[in-house]
């Protein structure tokens, strides 16, 4: 069906147009609106000329040297984005996805409690210990595994019933580990969960680091976009607290993939942290200011340059067409949440925190019932049978997953602002249908 | 002279243009054949097609679903570069770069030594010791640090004349660790060393690793596309018996940034290794054989597609070319080395292994000199001066580093099959003319 294997020699042009044809054909069309499986869609015209701009220049972004232009940029939208969270932020690293962005968080926080770390490695020492919610995104465990911490030294966090972390729960984690000879050295909150969208409390949890002198980091890999919305802004408030924060503008404002920011208070951490000072890249006798080389910051060497897509969208539609783009989002999320409300066949996993809604198709037999969770067996396989059905229509593609004790739901997340009312509607009516059809 | 901030605001049409245009203008041309700065040049119209088009799709490579095609097509590349290794290689994930391909070697060398560290981390542990030579890319350490087992935990094995790692050394080295109570797991040994194109002896070091059951992971990063070179692949010898090795095609082989892939010998370690199981991405009732999805072998979740450029290049050119691309490279930097060779003002590092070739340019007083060395303290300086006269006229960009004993010298790299003879003769011309107006 698809020519993969590669050979000795070339195909004719002929030939190579055809699987370009079929690339795109056999694709994912992850740009339409009705793409709402992951937490990225969309496709900005701003974005993608960024993109392809970037491309041609194929540009690495090491040294100022190499990529003059772009060294800037990302100091100057850093710079700006620091500044949107709070007075006291001053630095920041683009990442490749906020799971890297997540797990470099984790080792800002080991070198703020150790700095021989660094050089002696954590032989001999006590157990350190990580926490996050039980909704938390998985990339923390797998980078405490990464770092050497583990993921059993990872604590997961109860959550209440829309999904926030209970802080009086995270207080009594740490107290337990405290007991048991083990050393608390970073909380993870979240803003916007993988799957609920629920934001942490982080007031309170800010309240509980600072006793206990822990390093918070926020992962707003998905909520952090709201940050442009002076009507939602107020879900992040708090993130000024913390000690470093990751914003994935490729998610909520639809900068093509990849394009992740990882932002912290202190100043010189993420150079401490990472130099190494390699002489054939960051010569000592340069002739321009090396204060200018924002490659010792890295881990990475080579790095693709994400800033130029971000910070084009912005510099055409400002940060009004941010705010516009994360209103229209959540608009569209509400509207859905109202008519999952409204509708018999449809109900509601949890209340909506964000653009996450969160729902079960009822075949007839359970509509009307007080607590579908006493079918949990049955309800749980009927999102499975929906989707493979779904996926053989082709329309429609849209997630889900079991959660805590529900079995498995759908998950509606808009990104895209050109998806309507209309669209909701559709979409809707599309699943019923579906349903309908399997469950007569 | 650049408008970088953002504002609340978007531009006009007619401004954004301006900008795209200056952005265009103030990049450093890194497709021009003179830019030899770094190990990436050139810009391949199919990789630059098969990258676009990847932007426009923009997917996301967790799953089988939202990439069908491009989860396909990375699993038969990496099929396929296994079999140019050896037929005991089995499995491979692309990376964001080289450094981070190194360091999941490290974490894999680790996992193979001790699978509890994943869950319980390594504390209480021994220390565990890796050892690579001390010309090895700086990677390594950074991510020593990085997985929690310290920079100086990497013992820098000494190199011989020309670059590569002296195995006796290596075997004491590990000797020694064992003595002091150290716990060696990994060698990293280099083909292609980033300032002076070392191969180390593969073989005599592997051998090393059996005969201590260390893990050997191979950093060919930058030596690694020769691979396609009827007439130079033997320069890769004994790659087969390493457990893992990188290859970043977007160095030699001019696949724009960033392309780079992590190959191993043994089939499950890396979903061993990296697994998670996030439910909401790898349902286990999914509606397609789940061993299609490659997301849960990575240390990612959200991940640029860096495999079609590449499988659009080799479709496009077939392994033949390549295999041209590579001989014409190496044509080309052996015609610089006789050049330096055979110029009075110009004086060989040490001898040429691959494409870089090191040079000092010699002012008139230390021409015919036999031992340039004894005037370490002013040749130091020449190089850095030269390049500062070299970005001012604008024409060519070299790189240039101190190196162990040696002062400061040039370093020449071609990645750009279009660099012909007369290149070579316009770049060295041109550094002796620079040469000249400083050194009178
Ligand atoms: C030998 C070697 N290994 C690894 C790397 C790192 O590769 P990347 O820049 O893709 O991280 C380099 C980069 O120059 C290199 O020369
Ligand atoms: C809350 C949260 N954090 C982190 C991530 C990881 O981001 P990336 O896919 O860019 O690695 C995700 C991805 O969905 C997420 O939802």
């Amino acid at each position: 069906m698809f020519d993969f294997p590669v050979e000795q020699n070339g195909v004719t042009q002929e030939k190579l147009l055809t699987l370009i044809k079929n690339t795109i054909k056999f694709s994912v069309k992850t740009g339409h609106r009705y793409f709402v499986n992951q937490l990225f869609s969309g496709l900005d015209p701003y974005g993608l000329a960024g993109q392809w701009l970037t491309d041609a220049l194929n540009a690495s972004v090491y040294t100022y040297e190499v990529a003059p232009i772009f060294t800037l940029m990302e100091s100057a939208v850093i710079t700006e984005m620091c500044r949107m969270i709070g007075p006291e932020w001053n630095d920041g690293i683009f990442c490749p996805g906020g799971s890297m962005a997540n797990g470099i968080a984790i080792h800002l926080a080991r070198f703020n409690y150790n700095k021989s770390i660094k050089k002696t490695g954590m032989f001999q020492h006590s157990r350190l210990m990580l926490f996050t919610s039980e909704e938390a995104h998985y990339s923390t465990q797998k980078f405490a595994s990464f770092i050497g911490i583990g993921e059993d030294n990872v604590i997961l966090i109860e959550t209440d019933e829309v999904g926030r972390m209970l802080p009086n729960r995270l207080e009594e984690g740490i107290q337990e580990q405290l007991d048991f000879g083990g050393v608390p050295i970073l909380v993870v909150a979240t803003l916007g969960t993988t799957v609920r969208g629920a934001f942490d409390p982080l007031n309170e949890i800010a309240e509980i680091c600072v006793k206990y002198r822990l390093w918070l980091h926020v992962d707003a890999a998905w909520g952090g976009g709201i940050i442009f919305s002076q009507r939602h802004r107020s879900k992040l408030n708090g993130i000024e607290r913390a000690n470093s924060a990751v914003i994935n503008p490729h998610k909520l404002l639809a900068v093509p993939q990849q394009c992740s920011i990882l932002l912290v208070k202190d100043k010189n951490i993420l150079h401490a942290c990472h130099s190494k000072g390699a002489e054939y890249l960051f010569q000592k006798d340069k002739y321009y200011d090396q204060s200018y080389d924002p490659g010792d910051k890295y881990l990475q060497c080579g790095r693709k340059c994400d800033v130029f897509k971000f910070w084009l969208m912005w510099k055409a539609k400002g940060s009004s067409g941010f705010a516009k783009h994360v209103d229209a989002l959540m608009d569209a999320a509400e509207y859905f949440e109202e008519q999952v409300l409204a509708r018999p066949e449809f109900r509601l996993v949890s209340k909506r925190q964000y653009i996450n809604v969160c729902f079960w198709y009822l075949p007839r037999y359970l509509r009307g019932k007080k607590d579908v969770l006493e079918h949990s067996i049955q309800l749980h396989k009927v999102a499975a049978q929906i989707k493979g059905a779904m996926v053989k229509h082709g329309a429609i593609m849209l997630g889900y997953q079991p959660l805590k004790q529900f079995p498995n739901f759908f998950r509606f997340v808009a990104q895209n602002s050109a998806l309507g009312r209309k669209d909701v509607d559709f979409i809707l009516d599309h699943i019923a249908d579906l349903g309908r059809a399997i469950y007569k």
